[in-house]
This record gives C-alpha cells, sequence and structure tokens, in this order.
C-alpha cells in the first residue's frame, strides 16, 4: 500500500526528473531502448519482438502470426482529402501487409477506433464499408475490436492475424552474403500521390468549392489512398517454391525497410540506381514538382511493396514470377549499404525515423 | 480510377448528408450496426465478432483466443494522477482479462502507442517498466506493437492472445435457465477509486504542492490504478473440474455485462441486492460522497473481476473455489433482467454506454 501513498510524489518526482525528447532517440532507438528489458518465456513464442509480426506456436507444424498497427489523425492521414471508405481499406491493408511480409496468409483482423466527437455515424458506415471491401478482397474475417471516445481526432488501430507452415515463415534474419535482392512492383508511388494531395490543399485552402487538379496522376492516388496488399506474392512465390531468405514490406521506404533486414541479418548490401523500377507518373510528377525521384524511391514510405532476398541460384524462379526487379544483392557487414549510381559512386543508406509533428 | 476523380465529390457529399450523433445508437448500437455485413469466411475462424476475445483454430483440440483494447488519455485515464507505471500495468490488464474471460490462459501481447510531444522518454521508461512488471506476475510475453505520434493526448492499444483447449473456451452464449451467477471478488471498488482521484484533483486544483486526502482508502486507489487480472481463477476453475456455461470480464459495471450474457445467451436474471459483495472501504466511501453503494455496485466498471454462470448442481464445485459469491440465477428470456431488493421489488437492470467526451 506504501505505494500509492506516494502518488503524490511520484507525479511531482516526474516533473522534476531529467527528461529526453523521443525525438533524440528515434522511433527505432525508442523501441530498443523500451522492449529491452522484455524476455520471452512462453514456449508458444517463436518470435518475439523486431519483426513484422510475433510468431507463435499453433500446433507441431503450423503458426500463426500477429502484427499490430496505430494510425492517428493529422499524423498517418488527414480527413481533409482521405475519404473514409479508403482510409477503412488501407486500414487493413496496413495490417496484413504484415502478415504478407512474414510469408503468410492473413487469415483474420481486428479494428479498434478512438471516435471524436467530430465523427458522425455515417462516417464510420463508410469506413467500415471500405473495411468490409478489403476483408471481402483479401478473404479476411473481421473478429474483433474496441471502441472508446477520443478528445481529439480519429485513432485507428488495427491487429492482423495469417498463418503458415512453420518452415515457409521468412523473417528479416536470414539475408546471406551474394544474395539477391528484391522487390515486387515500383517505388515512390505512393509518397507522390501524398505530395500532389497536400500541394492541392495549400492551394485550395479557404477557397470555397476546391476544384483539385488530379488528371493524370490517378494511379499516384490510388497508390497512396488504396493500395492493395501483396498477399498475391505469397501465393506466386510458393507456387514457386521460393522460400525468401528474408522479408519486410515496404512502409518507411526502401532505405530504412532494407537497413532494417540488414540490421536483423548482420549485413550490408549494394542497390542500383539504374534498377530502381518508377512508374511514369511518379518521375512525371516528381519532375513536375522538383522532387528528386531517387529521394521518392529510397525515402517514400506507404508503398506496402514487398522488399526480399533470395540465394543467388534462384534467379531463374524470381523471373517466372514476374513483376519483380531484382536491384541488386546483400555484402558482407562491414562493407555497409549503399546504394550505387551509374557512373559507380556510392552513397550511403539512411533510416528514416518516427514521424512526429 | 473513375474512383479517385471523384474524390472531391465524396468529401463534399460527407458534410451535406445525414449527420447522425453516436450517442443515438450508444457504443453497443454502433458495434452492432457496423459489424452487422460482415460474415465469416475462413474456417479457422471459430468464434468472430461479439465476446470478449475472438477465437481461432490452433490444432485440433487447441484454439487461440485474441483480444483487443485501446485506451486514450482524457477518456480512459489522467495523467494528473496517474502514474505511468500504473497506467502500463493496468494496460496489460486490460488486455488479458479479455483471455482469462474466454477461460483460457494468457500467454503474449502487444502494445501500440500514439504519443504526443509532451510525452518524454523518462514517462515511457516508467510505463514501460509497469508493462514489464504486469508481464511478469501474469507469465506473459511482449511479442511486439507499434508506434506513432499522435498530434493530442497518449494512445494505448493493447492486443492480448490466449490459448486453451477447445472444449475449455467459454464464451457469453452459453448460459441456461436456473443456472448460478458467480462473481470474483467485489464490486465498486475500482469505481470509488475513480471517484476519490477526481475529488481530489478538483479540490486540488491550482494548489502548489498538493497534500491529496487518501487515507483509509488505499485499497480503492489499488483497485483503480493497479487492477490484477483474475487469472487466478481459471487455474481454480479448472482444478475445481468446472467449466462455466458463460462468462465476461466485468469492465463495463455488474448491469452492463450480466445484460451481455443474458443478450447472448437469450434469458433473463435476477440478482439480489444483499448478496452484492461490497468491501468496507467502498461502503465507507459512498456513504462519505453521498453515492449510492448500489450503485457503485451495478453501474462501476473496471473491476476486472469475473462474472460468470454454472449449472445449479455446480454450487458445492463453486463454494470450494473460494472468494466467489453467488448473487443469483438465470430466467428465461422473457422475464427479463432484475435486481430484487430485500422487499422483493425488482430494480430493471440497465446498460451503460460509450464513454463520450
Amino acid at each position: 500500500m506504501a505505494e500509492h501513498a506516494n502518488i503524490k510524489q511520484r507525479v511531482m518526482a516526474e516533473s522534476s526528473k531529467k527528461r529526453t525528447e523521443i525525438a533524440e532517440l528515434g522511433e527505432f532507438g525508442l523501441i530498443d531502448r523500451l522492449t529491452a528489458p522484455f524476455k520471452a518465456t512462453r514456449k508458444s513464442t517463436i518470435k518475439g519482438v523486431g519483426d513484422d509480426a510475433a510468431v507463435i506456436e499453433a500446433s507441431r507444424d503450423t503458426a500463426l502470426v500477429v502484427s499490430t498497427d496505430m494510425m492517428t489523425e493529422g499524423v498517418d492521414f488527414d480527413l481533409t482529402y482521405f475519404p473514409p471508405k479508403h482510409l477503412g481499406y488501407k486500414a487493413v491493408t496496413k495490417g496484413i501487409s504484415d502478415i504478407v511480409a512474414m510469408n503468410a496468409t492473413p487469415e483474420q483482423v481486428t479494428i479498434s477506433l478512438g471516435i471524436s466527437s467530430k465523427i458522425s455515424v455515417e462516417f464510420l458506415d463508410e469506413l467500415y464499408s471500405g473495411i468490409e471491401f478489403a476483408c471481402r478482397e483479401a478473404e479476411v474475417d473481421l473478429v474483433g475490436g474496441d471502441t472508446t471516445a477520443s478528445v481529439n481526432g480519429l485513432i485507428i488501430s488495427i491487429t492482423a492475424v495469417g498463418r503458415a507452415k512453420k518452415q515457409s515463415v521468412v523473417q528479416r534474419s536470414g539475408a546471406k552474403v551474394n544474395d539477391l535482392i528484391c522487390i515486387t512492383g515500383n517505388l515512390g508511388a505512393a509518397f507522390m500521390g501524398l505530395q500532389l494531395l497536400e500541394r492541392e490543399k495549400r492551394v485550395l485552402q479557404g477557397i470555397n468549392e476546391p476544384q483539385p487538379q488530379f488528371e493524370g496522376y490517378e494511379y499516384l492516388l490510388e497508390r497512396y489512398l488504396k493500395p492493395r496488399a501483396r498477399y498475391d506474392v505469397v501465393a506466386a512465390l510458393s507456387k514457386e517454391k521460393i522460400v525468401p531468405t528474408a522479408m519486410i514490406d515496404l512502409t518507411d521506404g526502401l532505405a530504412s525497410d532494407l537497413l532494417q533486414i540488414c540490421k536483423a541479418s548482420k549485413c550490408g548490401a549494394r542497390i542500383y540506381l539504374e534498377r530502381m523500377p518508377l512508374a511514369k507518373q511518379t518521375s512525371a510528377l516528381a519532375e513536375e514538382m522538383h522532387i528528386d525521384p531517387v529521394v521518392a524511391a529510397l525515402n517514400g514510405g506507404e508503398d506496402y511493396q514487398l522488399l526480399f532476398t533470395v540465394p543467388l541460384d534462384q534467379r531463374e524462379n524470381v523471373m517466372n514470377v514476374g513483376h519483380i526487379d531484382i536491384i541488386g544483392h546483400i555484402t558482407a557487414e562491414d562493407t555497409g549499404a549503399y546504394l550505387v549510381t551509374p557512373d559507380g559512386s556510392e552513397i550511403k543508406l539512411k533510416a528514416q525515423g518516427f514521424k512526429e509533428k
């Protein structure tokens, strides 16, 4: 009970203590610091903190993978231009993309909401119609959730559960020297879609009946507002009998996400500028907005494409899958992680951090 | 692509459409409305929306149960008086209590945070030391999470995973006429702890070096700030070979939570005023603050005790467990759900709803 007699002192003490800003550590540093004291003790915990999803024993040969994400209004989405139906769709994508990144099949999701007073029932109807659409498309069941009030802004938390044979689960930590670095789809499109939406918001601020100019860039909007998780790739890899050595979904940007694989696998990497797949609209809008397309490709997040590594001898199989680009290879840890330009110069890859507002 | 050409119209349309306030439906009405269009399609989904936790196939005879909760600052907790260490502890309790309510053993949790700029690294260190303490005590592993920024206020989302033999999983829907209604511990203590904290906050507002008066009510503070989930009860029931017919954890208050069992089990209930277990401190503070202790018992939430039903012939076994009170019995659906006072009059039980600020 002495504990409670001290509540006041605790609260008082808090304000006089040293204060370290979160930005000083960065998101990854913060997570490392907070989770360091935790030790897994349950034998059912196959893989805990430190990957796209946790891996939990299901039966002798199967595992469940569980992942959780949070999105907050004003940081992860802007309701000025984000239609609620798309937002619901994207929340599901965000959840199941982590499951796909473990090479598992997403099967269930739960959605929790923090709801501010400005949100109407009709808004939530739209949000849930997007959630329902995404669930039906991905053959995933909504199995639960929670609702609470929020003093300010909408909050969405999504937990996704998937299933895989234990031997098929792919973590970030298995990349080996000389493995090929592969990516699905193209890079930076979601980032450029966001730039376009933010530009039109700025330009049209305060204007009655605004007429945003999106012509020619519809693909970029779709990549940002309604990205589909690449669960099709899990099936395609399985068909070609490819089990990647490491995999991650592209959410923080190629540079950050590749560095996560390098950190977990204790390796370096070389990726090549001329092999970066960019959509035409991505390059065109980048030029129009005077943004270096390489920045969009390396640091633009939220593409929800997959980045994975395979042994050199699986090059043929990867080619058979189609729509996959080999952008480089894994090197020894002490060589670092670099982007190589056509003239042979090397640019060090840097991680992006916590989005703070 | 036509979809995206219409973004503006969608956003514009939103504002002119009918607007229904969430309070008009209430939390339970809202959830029913939003989740109605969803149909479970995966054969691994044993039980979806509508219980304390979802039930997912693990192996031939075991199931995993998964639950998710969200807590937002200013609604679910007040950092003026909630020490961060206790808050971390309580978040874990909130998560694993739902697992316990399915008669399953909690094994893993994930924690996601939305972090506002006023939160320091030292605050999060304290929060995580409470999380770590609760995990160690309950033998639960922290296996993942997510962090994002929050424009306003701290947000905590917790997902808990547990395991049970399929035949031991207890849902809300199995209560039968004449079953005994049982509760663990006592009622309304957390509610009175909250009243005390709120009173001291009001009284001491603006005072330098406030000296809150908590003497004699330390138990109530502990019940509100640091409640322990009743995972011990799952083990005790198993030892006595009791499988409840229905179970729920007491989070919204006895009236609301019993009505959930009645709704899911399509039954009524009679509970008896003189059998309500109240702690001495609960009654004493209620008297001091002119609060009807019956209101605290019926509508005070967050006790994290268990409410369950068993067949009449298990009365002996329940008594053997100890510290369990039989407060009434299940009746036919058309008789409704009532509290019976010592003079024989009946008071209709009413559900509490969404906490809106």
